[in-house]
């Protein structure tokens, strides 16, 4: 394998545009970071208002979606005390994030990139990251 | 002093879109970053193209300025081997940068935060850098 | 005691021959590491679509299984809430890996490196690792 | 920017093998590494009788190669007192090298990853280093 897909600025902004949208449309001021096919962020913004603890959570969001291919909601069924990936939030110095609101993006089925959403509960969060992942 | 002056994420996007355009101009895909008076980041993009080390650098390059009310440049010939404040690279956990990109964001005279660019040589991210703070 | 065994470049090999050639029988495509006698790195890899978020899991896994002399399925047991070494994971630099995957090394009897698998489930991560630990 | 060229796992292993026959003909056990064009390793072996201290080295020199698209010999000129990159090192949580052994990979003209090489001085390292990125 050569050749892979990957997140460009453009649509780096228009994953967080639409994010933005939703996050306003919930009344949840939010952090919301794109990560490109590497795991190396493209863009981040912090909505004025948003938790400034949650910048690194959100960049860490969406690097764990890439990393691991998978939803950081789903991760966290797997990663809690007695499942299989109980512990796995101490690898990648702390970089993994295993509560919701990161999501891989995709494009033609393939993951290309991920996003992540932190400022509000886990539904809310998750709920603008999957309207980002939509806007890609 | 209760009332602080800061960065909104509009005036963030602002300060980036001055920068992007002058990085296009000179033709070096840049990292760049802005902080708000807390030293915290408010929003990032990465050019295509640009340099996947430099995300980390663009954002602590913007921390740098506003810890410091300094720029990068101007911090870089205080921290060499012999002046007076060598070694201060080491100090909040790797976050200060010592060479030219960084530069304090200014409203009516007075600090507001930070931007950071990293991309291209010293001189190109100054550059950019100063276009940037000028969008403000 | 002044003479210890452990893994030579050639014998890592085998390792991750034979557990990349059983990641493929599953078809769960992995990051494979082996660690010698001294818990050093000796050689990894990262199979084409492998999570990169799992290379670092690898290298710990394998190190985790060498440090304890223990496989991390074993250990996981013992370091979860309410267990003798519940916390364990903290230690060593966040290096210690409390989830399937890694197997010590042995000859004749005695320890002599680790190896790693990540990039499946805890159940594929122990297949491959175990049948990477048989190609000794 | 949405596709991007990389380095697979087959070219990772060439890489290796080229820079390990350059390593035995020079006499100088030496650690390998390759990253891919997200800086993600992708291989990495370490020849018997190798510094354990050049594991992490190796593996960094091809993150800075990459993350930097220079070699790291390159970089060192920019990085020292007085240059412009100076306290780069400081960077990216202490992964930047600025020592020679780090080298960029290209196919037709682009960076697709990088090859970091450590264990002998740093002339030997950049012999072994250019050898192994001419085997791609």
């Amino acid at each position: 394998m050569t050749t892979i897909e990957t997140v460009s600025l453009d649509e780096a902004r228009r994953v967080i545009e639409a994010g933005e949208k939703k996050a306003r449309d919930i009344g949840q001021p939010s952090n919301i970071a794109v990560v490109d096919h590497g795991g190396n962020l493209v863009a981040h913004i912090r909505m004025d208002d948003a938790w400034i603890g949650s910048v690194d959570i959100s960049i860490n969001k969406a690097f764990t979606a890439r990393a691991f291919d998978i939803t950081t909601q789903d991760l966290a069924e797997n990663a809690g005390p007695g499942a299989q990936f109980f512990g796995i939030s101490g690898s990648n110095q702390g970089r993994v994030m295993i509560f919701a609101g990161g999501v891989p993006l995709y494009r033609d089925g393939k993951v290309v990139g991920g996003v992540g959403v932190s400022g509000g509960s886990g539904e809310q969060d998750q709920t603008v990251a999957e309207a980002a992942a939509a806007g890609l």
